[in-house]
């Protein structure tokens, strides 16, 4: 069947066969089929969706497209973690060492930040030394011996994707759930773990703007995970402000830090709880997530998690003494108060606003191949909730100088921080929890 | 705005601003805006459709995209007539002699057929010496002398049609009510008539398969012509099976002379008749359809509409006997008959496979620069109402040998008549006319 009939099927309704949507991957990686018969093809999509076994043909043809990792090196069940986007999201530095130190294998393949969003790969970075490129024998190793291992993603995964989404970022085509999911999903299968847990962010940070369609988002991804046989659990949360009190790379491994010793803020410690839970479960190591729950406070409380992390950063190069001394890593000179104009209560802190102020920092990218400063960043002293006076201090700038960028950062702030005279009503942070068996409240 | 932000309010159902569609075509003509943005754009038009004002916005961009041809050196209220394709479609041949001989002026640019559908230029030079290039002044001055010229389209008309059209092509796009109608009207607007007959072809053989469709298509046409100041009148009829008994391009010339004659298969004078009464009335030559219909009738039985034709012949190079003595035509050497295999009352042949079968023969063109064989065609001895008998005779293939070729299109052919035991209900051959003022059936 030519492209140009595989589109009309797909406008009118149509469901394309395995072989079809392969044929379709092929031709896009090959550049047999020309971008604009993609682009017609990925709008057509939007409008008329795809059925589950569309999605997962999809997925698989675009994990299959490139390298897909051989996991089967390591012994144990691998459990991955993802989170769709997030502002402040530090769980993977917390998550690693946290279930490593319960006995749950990780081998993670993470990526570097681009616009607002931070990537885990350059706060690692910001510890010194600290690898993140391994061979393939000393990741499986380091997983082997200590349980966790987290890299830069290399080599060839899922081509197919990149090519995509490349095109959908310019086509007005990338606000679609069966395209999202089959683009999360056809990495994480192609990095080879054997379960999978999904960190679905809804609200003015993320993709999804609603707890309803975070699930519905979830709920395609979980039904791929299930078609193809790895078994994959969402959790649905909160990104109406940024997670935790800090936006910027090595403050933001301060913090991970901070929770691992059993400190840190209340949010992100119970994110970090309710997802690890899951973890535990998924990699069997727990029955349930409350049994789960349980053995993971005994790991943050007896150290053994925040030892895990040394013993990740020794493995991988870097100085483990930044565990138990923090002020070893990079700080800016400047720590400059943001303050409120009005009185109120904090009701939201738009993430996206926040992320772009801290790249305008240097915290974060514009383009690929920026250079970052790992020391600089925005610490949110007053989150959802807080009463605010008029000159109190909302945040503070980690800044290099109190220059341009440093105004432009904190102007963003100001006018993203939205305040009102009564208190707001209380959010869960996490709302759902979806599996192939339903969505749990 | 970007491209990709327009693309974005198209697929949300946001109107775009006429400044956004003017800056849409010229980046489209440009190359500014690449062909997938373009594709995606079109495609999200299918889904959300355009307004009344969108659409005219469209159609002027796209007219002015090129020349637009100045008319004014004709006197007169110049009328255009556009049908929307079909088969066996030879109105053009008969309705310009006929209404230039009651006085209205036509200034006619036609095509060449591509695929299943003929090209009245590539009919007209059936007639041995007949020029289809004229200068402008040349045109002008025939068409304020006789009162009618038809000429191949030349120079550069509405572009960012023949770009988007292409686009649309090969990206499952095509059947979308304001693109076509705007891809239409755009073309007629820049040939620079003052008022536009269009007849739009429902049924098998045509783009739009139902009555209802053809009249949506026909409404799109007339809105656009109301808003731009060309007054748009447009005839609804059936092309659920070719118009007349000939398929082919002396065969087809051959069928226009028998209709000026005052002879020549019912359906097309009928349908001729009720064309030309409209163009009489948009032309200021009758105040309604039923007075133009008397004056058309006379140029017939007085033979004035057939000296046109020989007088339009004369100034064009060919030699006007040809009216008189149609065996000067090109013809076959070959009248082969297709024979029925069963018995039954014609229900429908599908106009374009008759239109292939043509093609096969040699009568039309595969790809644009094929050369075509003007004797050639089909002659329908069995039309929709007929019985025939098992054995009887269904058409006949005028071809230049019992070949290969002939053979496929007997085949075709045989496929393509849908007998009944029951005769058919009656069709009307005009379904309904669409003006500003609404339908009348």
């Amino acid at each position: 069947m030519r492209m140009v009939d595989l589109i009309r099927k797909k406008r009118t309704g149509g469901e394309l066969s395995e072989a079809e949507i392969r044929s379709i991957i092929s031709g896009i990686v090959s550049g047999e089929i020309p971008d604009y018969q993609t682009a017609a093809w990925a709008m057509a999509v939007c409008f008329t969706g795809m059925s589950d076994e569309e999605t997962a043909a999809l997925t698989m043809a675009m994990a299959h497209s490139g390298d897909v990792v051989d996991l089967s090196a390591i012994r144990g069940v691998k459990v991955d973690k993802h989170s769709t986007g997030g502002v402040g999201d530090k769980t993977t530095l917390i998550l690693a060492p946290l279930v490593a130190a319960c006995g749950v294998r990780v081998a993670k393949m993470s990526g570097r930040g681009l616009g607002h969003t931070g990537g885990t790969i350059d706060k690692l970075e910001s510890i010194a030394g600290f690898r993140t490129e391994l061979s393939r024998e000393a990741f499986f190793a380091q997983v082997n011996e200590i349980g966790a291992a987290v890299i830069g993603q290399s080599g060839n995964i899922a081509p197919a994707d990149k090519k995509l989404y490349a095109l959908r970022d310019v086509t007005g085509t990338v606000d679609s759930i069966p395209l999202i999911a089959s683009s999360v999903m056809s990495k994480k299968i192609a990095a080879g773990a054997d379960a999978i847990l999904l960190d679905v962010k809804y609200g003015s940070g993320a993709f999804m703007k609603t707890a309803e369609d975070a699930i519905r988002l979830a709920q395609a991804m979980v039904a791929i995970g299930t078609q193809v046989g790895r078994e994959t659990v969402a959790a649905i949360s909160d990104m109406d402000q940024p997670l935790g009190r800090f936006v910027g790379n090595a403050l933001e491994v301060l913090e991970a830090i901070e929770v691992l010793r059993g400190e840190g803020p209340d949010d992100l410690r119970e994110l970090c709880l309710a997802l690890g839970a899951h973890m535990l479960v998924l990699g069997r190591r727990a029955a349930d997530p409350e049994s789960a729950r349980a053995r993971l406070a005994e790991a943050l409380a007896s150290g053994a998690a925040l030892r895990k992390l040394g013993a990740m950063i020794a493995a991988q190069g870097g100085d483990p003494a930044v565990t138990e001394r923090p002020e070893l890593l990079p700080a800016a000179p400047n720590r400059i108060p943001v303050l409120s104009e009005t009185d109120g209560y904090v009701h939201g802190i738009d993430a996206e606003a926040v992320g772009v102020a801290a790249m305008r920092l240097g915290a974060g990218r514009a383009a690929k191949d920026d250079a970052i400063d790992h020391a600089v960043g925005i610490e949110l002293a007053a989150k959802r909730g807080d009463f605010v006076q008029r000159g109190g201090t909302l945040a503070y700038l980690h800044a290099r100088a109190d220059d341009a960028s440093a105004g432009e950062a904190r102007s963003r702030l100001l006018a993203t921080y939205r305040l009102a005279a009564e208190p707001p009503a209380s959010l869960p942070l996490l709302y759902a929890v979806v599996t192939q068996y339903g969505v749990r409240y």
